[in-house]
C-alpha cells in the first residue's frame, strides 16, 4: 500500500497514547486516575438535551444550509458580540462539527505552502500537525514561569516573524498552561498583527472557563476583527466534548470560504443538535454555572495537594481546566532525566495518569525546566485527593 | 484579504445555487415543486431516534475514540460483511460525521500532489473539487444512454490511463444518472484496477437504495478488497441526511491513516447518534423498508409523466432516487440551447425546480444529448404529480 507521502508530517495527539496505556493498566486491575485527558466527567445541562430531543423529533433530521441553520448564526454572533465588545452578524459565523475543525479550515482558507506560521509550543499539537501537512513552515513560540502564571515569551515570537510569516495562532486562556496573557500583551501582540499584516488564528477553546473576571479576547483590540478568525465550541461550558459542535468566527470573506470548505467536507454539522446550542446559549444559565463550580473546586484541591509535595510547583490559572505544574526537583529526586519517564513511572506505581510536557510539541532548545500537565474536568473531587495523595507519597518516598 | 491561492481549484455543490434559487422565488409567494436536492422529507425511524435519546440520557455525551465507537464500527463490519460477501473486521472502519468526508479523507491519504484520479462526469461534483483542490489531475470518464440505462464508457476509462493514475472514483449506483455496471463491468474495472495497480474509491452511498435484487461492489471482486476504500453512509437509507454519520471500510493501513485525519480535523464523530445507527443496523428494519416503499412509489410516478411528456424520454433505474432524463427534444422546441437555460426557465414559469448537467461537472466535448436531473427524495407523490403535470404542460404548450 503507497500511502500519500504528506502523511509523513501529519501529526496527532500523542496524548491518546497515554489513554491506551492507562486503559491496558485498568484492563489488568490497577485503579487508574484519569488526569491525561481534556474530556469532561460532567453531564450536558437537561435543558441542553432536552431541547435536542425536541428537535428531533420535530423532524430536523435533514441537511441544513453549510453555514449552519440562520438562527444559532445569530444567536452565537450575538454572544459573541457581548462577549467581545465588538459587533458580530450571523455572516461571521459558520458552525462546524466542533471546535476543531476550525483549525484546519483556517489553514486551508488562508495559508500558502512554505508560509511560516506561529503557533504556541507548548501547546495544543495539532496546530502544528495542520500546518506541517498542508506545506507550511511551524514556527514555535514560547512561555516561561513568571511570577504567578507562565508569561507569553513576546520578544522571542517578535524575533521570529519574517517576511515569509503570515499566520500567528493565539490560544490565550492556554492549554496546557492554563496562561493569559495582560492587557499590554495582547496589545503588543495586536501590533505585531497588525504592522506584519498576519492573519490570527484566536483560539477560543477555553474562553467561557474562567473562574474569575472577564476574558479578553485579541480579536476585540482595534485593527484585529479585521484580521482573526474566533475559534468557538460549545465542548467545555456546555460540557458537550462528544456532541462535536462548535463555529468559525471572523471577517465575512474568510467566513465564506470555510464555507465552501465545509460543502465539501462534511455539507453541514448535524442539524437537530444546533438546536440544542441555541438552547444553551439562550435558555436557563444554571447549567454552565454548575460546571465552573464543579471545576473551581477540583483546582482549587488539585493546585494545594501538588503545592504541598516535595519537589512541585504549580500555579494557580483563572483559566482553563488544566495545570502545568513543575516536577523538575522530583524528577531529580526519582532519578529521572526527563518528565515523560517521571509520568510512566507514576502511572505504573500509582495509577495516577499524568501528560508529560512532550505531548504539547516537540521540547524547544534551552529548556531546563520539567513539567506534568493534569487535566482535572474528568475526574472528581474524592478521586483528585486519593490520587494526588497517591502521588504525594511516590513523590515523597 | 489574502485566501490562499489554492482556494481557486476549490468548487462546490453548485446545486445549492438552484436551492438559493427556489428559496428566493418561494420567498415571492411562488410555489416550489423541490426536485433539485437530494435531501430527504421522510422522517428518521423512530426506533432509531429512540435510540439516540436512550444514548444522549445515558450520558453517552463525552468524547469516543477517533475511530469511532467500538460496538458501530463491529455492527457496520458485520453488515458490509454480509451485504458484500467479503469479510471485513472492526479494525477496517473508521467512523465518520457524514458519507462525504470519506472522499476527501480518501484524496489526503492516498493522492501525492500531480496524480491523476479517474472520476465519474456527469457526477457527483465533488470528486472533481476535492482532486484538484488537493493538488492532484481530475481525468473525466462517463456514461452514455444505452438500451435500459445509461452505460459505462469503458474503452474510454481506459484510455485515459497514464502512468500517472494512481486512483479511480467509482459511484457505481451513481448521482445523477441511476446508472449501474453490469457484472462483466465490474470485473472489467476490476481488472484495470489490479493491472494498474489502482486505489478505488467506492462511492456506495446509494447501495441500499434500491428496489430490486442485490447491490454488487466492485470492492467484492477478487484482489479488490485490499485496494478499495467504501463510503458507507447512514444518510440514505435511514433518512439520517442532517444527523451526518457515515464510514470509511477498507484494509487497515488506510483506516488507520483515515482515523489520523479525524484526530487531525474532527476528533471524533458525534457519540450518541453512533449509538442511534446500531439500532439501524441491528433492530427492527421495518423503517427502512418502509423507506423503499416509499420511494419507489415516487420513481414509477414520476417516471411514468416523464416519459409521457412530448421531447422527454427517462429510463427506470433501479437503483438511487434519482432520474437523469433526456430534454433534448424538449429544449429545442422551447428554443433553448442548453438545459440550464430550460431548467431556469421551468423554475421561472412553472415553479418546478430540477438541476441541470452543468451542475454535475463540466460538460465533455462531444455532448451532443441534453439533460436534467430530478431527485424524488424530497417531494411526495401528489406534489410529483401536480408538479410534473405543469412541467408537462409548460413543455408541450
Amino acid at each position: 500500500m503507497r500511502l500519500a507521502e504528506h502523511l509523513t508530517s501529519l501529526g496527532t495527539e500523542t496524548a491518546f497514547a497515554v489513554s491506551a496505556e492507562a486503559a491496558a493498566l485498568a484492563a489488568k486491575g490497577q485503579k487508574i486516575y484519569p488526569f491525561h485527558l481534556g474530556d469532561m466527567n460532567i453531564t450536558t445541562p437537561d435543558n441542553v438535551i432536552e431541547a435536542a430531543i425536541a428537535a428531533m423529533k420535530a423532524g430536523k433530521t435533514g441537511y441544513c444550509p453549510n453555514y449552519g441553520i440562520p438562527q444559532l448564526r445569530e444567536a452565537l454572533a450575538d454572544d459573541v458580540s457581548r462577549s467581545h465588545g465588538v459587533k458580530y452578524a450571523m455572516e461571521n459565523v459558520a458552525i462546524q462539527p466542533g471546535g476543531k475543525p476550525t483549525i484546519s479550515k483556517f489553514i486551508m482558507a488562508l495559508m500558502n505552502p512554505g508560509d511560516e506560521v506561529l503557533y504556541p509550543n507548548p501547546g495544543y499539537p495539532i496546530y502544528e500537525s495542520q500546518i506541517e501537512f498542508h506545506g507550511g513552515v511551524a514556527v514555535p513560540y514560547s512561555y516561561r514561569e513568571g511570577e504567578t502564571n507562565f508569561e507569553l515569551q513576546l520578544d522571542e515570537l517578535e524575533a521570529s516573524i519574517t517576511p515569509k510569516t503570515r499566520l500567528l495562532v493565539v490560544n490565550d486562556l492556554q492549554n496546557p498552561m492554563g496562561a493569559e496573557a495582560t492587557e499590554e500583551e495582547l496589545a503588543r501582540l495586536a501590533k505585531l498583527a497588525i504592522e506584519h499584516d498576519l492573519y490570527v488564528l484566536c483560539d477560543e477553546a477555553y474562553f467561557d472557563i474562567r473562574y474569575e473576571g472577564q476574558s479578553k479576547s485579541l480579536a476585540s483590540l482595534p485593527g484585529m476583527q479585521e484580521r482573526s478568525v474566533i475559534l468557538y465550541t460549545f465542548s467545555k461550558k456546555f460540557a458537550m466534548t462528544g456532541w462535536r459542535l462548535g463555529a468559525s468566527v471572523g471577517p465575512k470573506e474568510v467566513i465564506d470560504a470555510i464555507a465552501r470548505l465545509n460543502v465539501n467536507d462534511e455539507s453541514c454539522s448535524n442539524h437537530f443538535i444546533q438546536y440544542a446550542a441555541i438552547e444553551g446559549l439562550q435558555g436557563d444559565q444554571s447549567g454552565p454555572q454548575k460546571i465552573l463550580g464543579i471545576l473551581k473546586e477540583r483546582r482549587d484541591t488539585a493546585v494545594d495537594i501538588l503545592n504541598s509535595i516535595d519537589g512541585i510547583r504549580c500555579f494557580k490559572p483563572n483559566a482553563t481546566f488544566y495545570l502545568f505544574f513543575n516536577c523538575t526537583g522530583a524528577m531529580k529526586k526519582k532519578g529521572f532525566d526527563n518528565s515523560e519517564e517521571l509520568r510512566k513511572a507514576v502511572l505504573k506505581e500509582t495509577g495516577v495518569s499524568f501528560c508529560a510536557r512532550m505531548h504539547f510539541g516537540r521540547p524547544l532548545p534551552g529548556e531546563t525546566e520539567h513539567y506534568l500537565r493534569l487535566a482535572y474536568s474528568g475526574i472528581d473531587v474524592d478521586q483528585i485527593q486519593e490520587g494526588l495523595g497517591e502521588f504525594k507519597k511516590y513523590v515523597e518516598a
